[in-house]
């Protein structure tokens, strides 16, 4: 029975409740598959600022150092949102994936024919879109330096540094191109290259990295496109690979397509195996407690943290089928249920956790 | 009779058979409202490369600086894709915008009944969708400095800068303002507050313009946040206020919600009068010479030409009402034509020229 360090970090607003699924739906893998977890919970964001007076207290940063895998909720809220920037809720975030080096966001976007009725678009644009997102994380406007405010002869301005070394951009574009093996074998590399300095080098390096990958087909975009693109034809992409800034807006957009935001998961990694696994919803303060919360995204990072840190891909796949019949058979929480003629049984947050572990 | 001088660059592609169209709307607004337009045409991006060796002749500027308004096409194209950037077609366009201190586009975004068919999203979303993007042209990542390539001890990496004084948010923030009060007064300014500085200043100063326009509504979106929102809910908006690069990536995705890009006219305009009005759709090198393009994108920037430079709007409500009977009345060129069950008649770039100019 192997022993796995899990940190969890529930977070605020729906982050606890959602949080609750995922880790009964681990524990069951555990029963199930003869796996020891060791579940430990830390304190971040606004709940660690509330009691502790900062957003990522140092016994959650040890935590997260010893831990093979982390998994967390949602940070973030109106309560929080006048603190200066240092003490933010994000900003947990931001130096979790900072210290830990964890370079490198993946975010799955896949279309379940059940949910058609919640998607924005039209139907026949939706299916087979399976995409993933692969965001450096790490690095760009986030960040480089300098990066403040200034004042020179009563001129006040502020900066922000887009800085990539080739490195950086070397290793982000190996995960693509990894993932891609395993999937449809196609990279779409998204910049500004016609405008920017690091969307060139970026470039640049994608193209050296590809020709090490023959198999895989490679093309570049641009940013600009791709946002059009993501809403007039999605299922034409496979890997998208993509800087931090330009990640961040389009993998929200690809999230919004779908119309099931609430079950899209997200992995964040490094060079080693450990990761940082979340839904990719927020922390929806208008909804929180009251058990009408989707916990099928945070079900589903757990089905990553399993793949991608602890290597448990038959573990992984049990999860991610489970989901699938839940969502084939009807089953479906208030987001996807309202008016959905696919939908047959309206369940609570805790009612889906427990027909995820049925499935399972 | 008044003498305007317009400077037309027809460029790359498709561009000039558009903007003949576009010409032959504006002089048939001349003879019917008896105005002198003086048209000299000018080379620009691959097609000044091919005669002249530089995407923007001296001659051309010259030309621009001396003209009451500019009316381009589109430049770029596969041809000039490998040349250095300096030399690239979309260069003369960044030089323009520059030289001629083009600080605000302004993208209107409209949904006509019609074209439902051809948009990408479910039709009660489109109901109602009528925004307008205020992009920031000359600030931000496009020109801060430093912006190269660099190499130390060997490490090579890039750097682009994203910069932003008090002022330039402050002008831009007030174009904003302005438009919304004879729209729907309401102001969505997208930023990145809770990971940029630059972003902070700019709500900051955001903030304070609006506090001189209190019959507008003004609310603050993150940018990753509004790429969703425009998928999901386009009509909620107004007025949408950002920077440079947000505002690239945001106003495609926002052209195509409509499936109408073919349609859609964009203003450049700095603190005169004197603007850049091209439409939002590229140089299409696969359909160019083919008489089939869509130029009512053209068409409706020469109606912005004549209403924010020439301070003619009776003259520019002439052609955006005809626009509007064209399309209701079910011609249509090819791109959205195809298929749909609300097109009566398919008609060539030419004929659609002419129509417009009829009903005009
Ligand atoms: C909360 C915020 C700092 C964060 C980001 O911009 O990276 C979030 O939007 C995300 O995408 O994970
Ligand atoms: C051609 C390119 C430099 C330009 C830009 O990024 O501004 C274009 O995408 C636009 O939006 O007008």
């Amino acid at each position: 029975m192997s022993g796995f360090k899990i940190a969890v970090l529930p977070g605020d607003g729906i982050g606890p409740e959602v949080v609750k699924q995922g880790v009964k739906v681990l524990e069951t893998i555990g029963k199930l598959f003869h796996h020891g977890f060791e579940i430990q919970f830390g304190l971040i964001g606004g709940a660690a600022l509330d009691e502790k007076g900062v957003p990522l207290p140092d016994e959650t940063w040890e935590l997260c150092q010893k831990a093979d895998a982390i998994l967390l909720g949602a940070v973030g809220g109106p309560k929080w949102d006048d603190l200066p920037s240092h003490m933010r809720p994000e900003k947990a975030l931001l130096k979790l994936r900072e210290g830990l080096k964890l370079f490198a966001n993946i975010r799955p976007v896949k279309f379940y024919p059940n949910l058609a009725f919640s998607s924005p678009l039209k139907e026949n644009l939706l299916k087979g879109v399976d995409l993933v997102i692969v965001r450096e994380l790490t690095g760009g406007l986030y960040f480089g330096k300098p990066k403040g405010r200034f004042e020179e002869n009563g001129k006040v301005y502020a900066v922000d540094t887009m800085y990539y070394t080739y490195e950086e951009i070397e290793r982000i574009a190996k995960v693509a191109f990894e993932l891609a093996r395993n999937r449809k074998k196609k990279v779409t590399s998204v910049d500004k290259a016609n405008v920017l300095e690091t969307s060139r080098l970026w470039r640049e390096v994608v193209q050296k990295v590809a020709s090490r990958y023959p198999d895989i087909t490679l093309e570049h975009m641009y940013v600009d496109n791709c946002a059009m693109q993501l809403v007039k034809n999605p299922a034409q992409f496979d890997v998208i690979l993509t800087e931090n800034t330009f990640g961040d807006i389009l993998s929200d957009e690809a999230a919004v397509i779908t119309g099931s935001i609430g079950m899209l998961p997200s992995a964040s990694l490094g060079e080693g195996l450990k990761g940082l696994y979340e839904p990719i919803h927020g922390s929806a303060p208008d909804i929180a407690g009251m058990n009408i919360a989707n916990p099928l995204g945070t079900i589903l990072s757990v089905a990553l943290l399993l793949r991608y840190s602890l290597r448990l891909e038959k573990e992984a796949n049990a999860i991610e089928d489970a989901v699938e019949k839940v969502i084939a058979d009807g089953f479906m929480t208030k987001d996807l249920y309202l008016n959905n003629p696919s939908a047959k049984k309206l369940v609570s947050t805790e009612e889906m956790g427990d027909i995820v572990v049925e499935y399972v």
